[in-house]
């Protein structure tokens, strides 16, 4: 059995490329957006001269339930039954059937297993796996495709994303491991949802997370391949956690001025470049005269009106 | 002095192109966005086989902060007093002074008139003129060239807009008035907002409308040179109205689906493609065979995140 540091190895941005060969007749192309206002708060004198943004609307099960309509073969969703209605709606809404379990990993596995039994279904997990993170790599490789169309000779300075199990993290820093672009994590720090950045203090794998931060797509430990990903310096430069009330103020920013709509995990990579002092002491050091052009990731969007009204009334 | 059916012959496809090379330099050109979940929708087997939307960022007064700001001089925004906050914030953070009056027309003019005394400014109406219909009508051209970028070779079928003032139809309307792509304007119908609709019924503009319809850029009558475009049959192929009810119904799918952060303003032309038998009949009919692309031009975002939550409460 290979081992995960072995299996890190192969997850080179060939890997990536090859992933994306086989999605890319299937896939919508993400835009890659800019904003101008929210360039203006972010390059105070010292930052950086440009900020661009990806929606990027997957999440697992979604995407698991489009493959398998491309396929033409069933998909049988597992999902904790405090799913929010959005998601709940977006996977069936591509003919996947929804399964519900407990929110534990324990009763999740129990309800797949039984499923597994039933009707010899492949399991997909959702992360830690070399052909998910290989597949959201794939983000990156769109990224620069169009960051290259807009700004020409100039290489892109950074990328951020959110990090939950940390499929899309490695994933970019996977492909971007040959290049000059740098990548970086964000996470809320509500409730120790940061497990990734203490753990890369502790120099040690956070195993378990016990979070209700707003930011539902980031409550997940960081994955044990994923892990070996995130951990080597030489991938990921950085990892940075912010608080509820940066992600709404974040979050704010993205849905009335840039028109765009995302959860809150979404924005944990905005409110960092925005928030984070730290972040941006970095960033106009490595930026230099030139200034770097900060990419960063946005997943997802799986919320409602009403979460919103929520979230903001 | 010029008449409006005079006026109304020099709104040709040149103006509008003339207006796009001095705008180009220094707006934001709006992507045009795809959407499967939406396409999916809107295709039931006799309507259209796809649907494109334009998300339009600009308000009257955002748009005349911004010029100002780009040409350095000062600028005033009148607003009546009960304007959404995000309109407030967007106009000042292009760096113009905003000047509230009461609502009314003569309110607003009598603060208009003092401010032009006092500082010697030049007015810039919002949308009866024909400078400010050929801006809107760049909407058209960007739209255009992109959707040829994704279309190739075929033809767009229809394009349609929100009317309110109609400066944006009657611009998107000249701007495509010697080629095949048709179009169609839409209001909301509460408490006769539908102006446009009703006036073309009657053979006569509507000259004044009462309305709180929650598409609140639209709750403006139509003006006078825009009416001579738009009643041009020649021009505009028709006018449609929807209810409160199938604004906020599309307004969530762009939202929740789309992942496009617009007002009800902005969607009722998409709420016309989902909800309008009439108008689907047409689109069946005239899209023959190979079906028609239906553009939709989404104007604007101007709301915020507790004005979300209002609505959907």
């Amino acid at each position: 059995m290979t081992s995960s540091a072995e299996k890190a190895q192969l997850l080179t941005p060939a890997a990536v490329q090859a992933a994306y060969s086989l999605i890319q007749p299937y896939v919508h192309r993400t835009p890659l957006l800019t904003c101008k206002t929210l360039d203006t708060i972010a390059s105070t004198p010292q930052t950086p001269e440009a900020l661009v943004g990806t929606p990027f609307e997957g999440n697992h099960a979604q995407a698991l339930a489009l493959a398998a309509s491309t396929l033409n073969v069933p998909a049988y969703i597992v999902m904790p039954s405090i799913s929010t209605p959005s998601k709940i709606a977006g996977t069936r809404s591509h003919g996947a059937e929804v399964i519900f379990s407990g929110s534990t990993s324990v009763e999740r596995e129990a309800v797949v297993a039984e499923i597994q039994a039933k009707t010899n279904a492949i399991l997909v997990p959702p992360y830690d796996d070399f052909n998910i993170i290989c597949g959201q790599g794939t983000t990156a490789l769109e990224l620069e495709a169009q960051y290259t169309e807009q700004a020409g000779t100039k290489t892109l300075g950074a990328v951020i994303t959110p990090i939950g199990g940390g499929g899309l993290n490695a994933g970019v820093a996977t492909y971007f491991s040959d290049k000059q672009t740098k990548v970086f994590g964000a996470e809320p720090s509500f409730q120790g949802a940061d497990d990734c950045r203490r753990g890369l203090l502790a120099g040690k794998r956070v195993e378990a997370v016990s979070t209700l931060t707003i930011g539902d797509g980031l409550r997940t430990p960081v994955g044990v391949l994923n892990w070996e990903v995130i951990s080597n310096k030489k991938k990921v430069e950085g990892v940075y956690a912010v608080t509820e009330e940066q992600i709404k103020a974040a979050m704010r920013l993205v849905l009335e001025r840039m028109k765009v709509f995302v959860e809150p995990s979404a924005v944990v990579g905005l409110a960092v470049c925005l928030f984070d002092e730290d972040f941006r002491r970095l960033v106009e050091q490595e930026g230099g005269d030139q200034g770097w052009d900060v990419a960063i990731v946005f997943s997802g969007g799986n919320t409602t009106v009403e979460a919103i009204g929520k979230l903001f009334g």
